[in-house]
């Protein structure tokens, strides 16, 4: 399946890579593009040959988060927009959630600049990978909008002075010091970028996609909740798994030192 | 405005120097000196004419915390203290919580020893940068008084293991370790620090103050919900913004290349 | 009073030295070691003669986390195991928090690999500290066995996007990355592991129990709080603490310039 704007191609290995491909607007999150993405995620949670999902982008900005001309042509409503730019926002944060809840692991692989929502794409992922050149930031503040969604999963990310210091002063972040502060996982020379990307994704996509979908989902809902919450939880989702098929197939091959079959069901 | 205890400076930059200025008690948070901050972040708050806030301190010593002698002779009381300690405690959780709401973004300049209720304030900035030769620590475990509410700021700065090492320890962390665990945002030679830091105050202060304001109460706010309530309230916070006169100002500007005029309100 | 699967060594300065002592099953986490762990650390609780609890272990593993095939010959009773399961999984998170509402600081020294719910245990004690050859890793996914519960401690003590790295790829941390997440507090060489820890434990020993038994509680009572919740009971705590023995002594020892003498109640 192909796509003018996000481009979708799943490998024998069950890795869908999703190419944001609108360089031209450095790959804005317009609300077409929003919607292709959602249905996407939408797409890859429900379909089983999906193991893990890498989200890479064309051109040389990774996304510059929302359409500005977009949303500026909003203000021409009666309401002066009011209600459309809710909707866009419910829609923005909505596919954001989407990243997060979807059952497979979602890698962000970025070779340019993240801006504003775009870097909150950054942030929503499970794993980031970036290029030496890549840059991230959240210059709302320059244009009177704080980027108070963005910085939602950037709280979520890094300690709370680095994500004020980007969103107070809506300064460029080398992606070095974004590894250090924890919002990408490293990072490595851009002609490498792909390959380490894939090579990750393959790793992750040889596990049970049964055994990926259940952490994934308990590492988010067990965040929200107290430690002892969070015991009981855990500890519940931990039986469950220790009584699906393929922890027995897994553990049973491992015991024999066997490569393991899984069922993934 | 000038004032023994605490100097007020405010520029034509909008840029208000709050100097701690008490270095015989190493700029102990005294009753007096907690009234003075309080009523002086207060009065930022209310002033359109201020923009961003600098805290900083004359002396060798950035602030040792609570002021030992006075809590002391608070023992004098028939209950012991006990009304007189509440009433120290309530007030300086007032002014650290004080900086967290206080509308303008809030900048820690530390030259010296952050002590205790010192290091406290630096944790309770929004934004923090010191001098080569600054250090912190949270030491009441050496006088049988743990640093129970600096950890309140403290903790929410810097991973729980940094965090547990300098409570336990009571152990003086220098600036450049403070930096590498999130508690300031960089270190500087001393020589630079007032330099780099309003420099960092004057970019931030050219931007809206409608915006700032905005965006540092969400920042806070979304801090302490789900995910999910997270979105719902940055995205609600997003529109009005969108529907402030700044934000058309300033995306107006962006999209027609020229700088912005911000009407601040 | 010593023990086959658990050594205890209190030493004179109140430092009681824990050591995992099954290094022929890698010191896994079985029923009857999870049985001596809980059962040690609720005497040290209850002993005031122990100040400081080590945590370490015998052999090249630290702790290679549940025993598999013990779990797995679980899945022979008519249940295939659920109700063994839920009672391990329930024992484990217990010895898990009873580290964490241990009134004495724990301390966690690690010479070798640490691997799922051992890594756990290293992420639940208060301070942690790392040969140069040591390594971490939730490796459940290679297993089919998503390290769920391991995961409420890490996520607690690592930012999101390091916990899902280790998580989701199963990888070995080695001892310097994982001290710059943050889930060890340093690394030191093999041959003075011990005495690093042992000097730390030493210099927490010297405080008053009193005292780090109300900050250790209240460090994890707060963190799950609001701002302003965490405020008011950090605050009640101070004041507490303030009208203990221990504070007045120590204070006083300050202020007289002498050592204090703890009453340590």
């Amino acid at each position: 399946m192909q796509d003018d704007l996000l481009l979708h191609d799943l490998d024998q290995d069950g890795i869908l890579r999703l190419t944001l491909n609108d360089p031209r607007r450095r790959n804005a999150l317009s609300e077409a593009m929003l919607g292709r993405l959602g249905a996407a995620l939408a797409g890859a949670a429900a379909d089983p040959a999906v193991r893990v999902i890498v989200l890479a982008a064309n051109g040389p900005a990774f996304c510059a988060g929302h359409d500005l001309k977009e949303l500026t042509a909003g203000r021409a409503a009666p309401d002066r927009g009011r209600a459309y730019f809710a909707r866009v926002m419910a829609q923005c944060s909505g596919v954001m959630q989407a990243i997060v809840t979807c059952p497979r692991p979602v890698i962000a692989e970025i070779a340019g600049v993240a801006t504003a929502a775009g870097c909150q794409l950054v942030a929503s992922c499970d794993l980031a990978i970036a290029a030496e050149g890549a840059t991230f930031s959240t210059p709302g503040v320059h244009i009177g909008l704080f980027c108070s969604t963005p910085m939602v999963a950037l709280s979520r990310n890094v300690a709370p002075k680095h994500a004020m210091e980007m969103l107070l002063t809506g300064d460029m972040t080398p992606a070095a010091r974004a590894a250090e502060i924890g919002l990408v996982n490293r990072v490595v020379p851009a002609d490498r970028l792909t390959a380490t990307v894939m090579e990750m994704a393959r790793r992750i996509a040889s596990k049970s996609t049964l055994t990926l979908a259940t952490g994934k989902s308990a590492f988010y809902a067990q965040r929200e909740m107290t430690l002892a919450q969070a015991y009981d939880h855990a500890s519940a989702v931990m039986v469950e798994n220790m009584l699906a098929r393929d922890a027995e197939e897994g553990i049973g091959a491992f015991i024999e030192k066997r490569p393991p079959q899984w069922q993934d069901a």
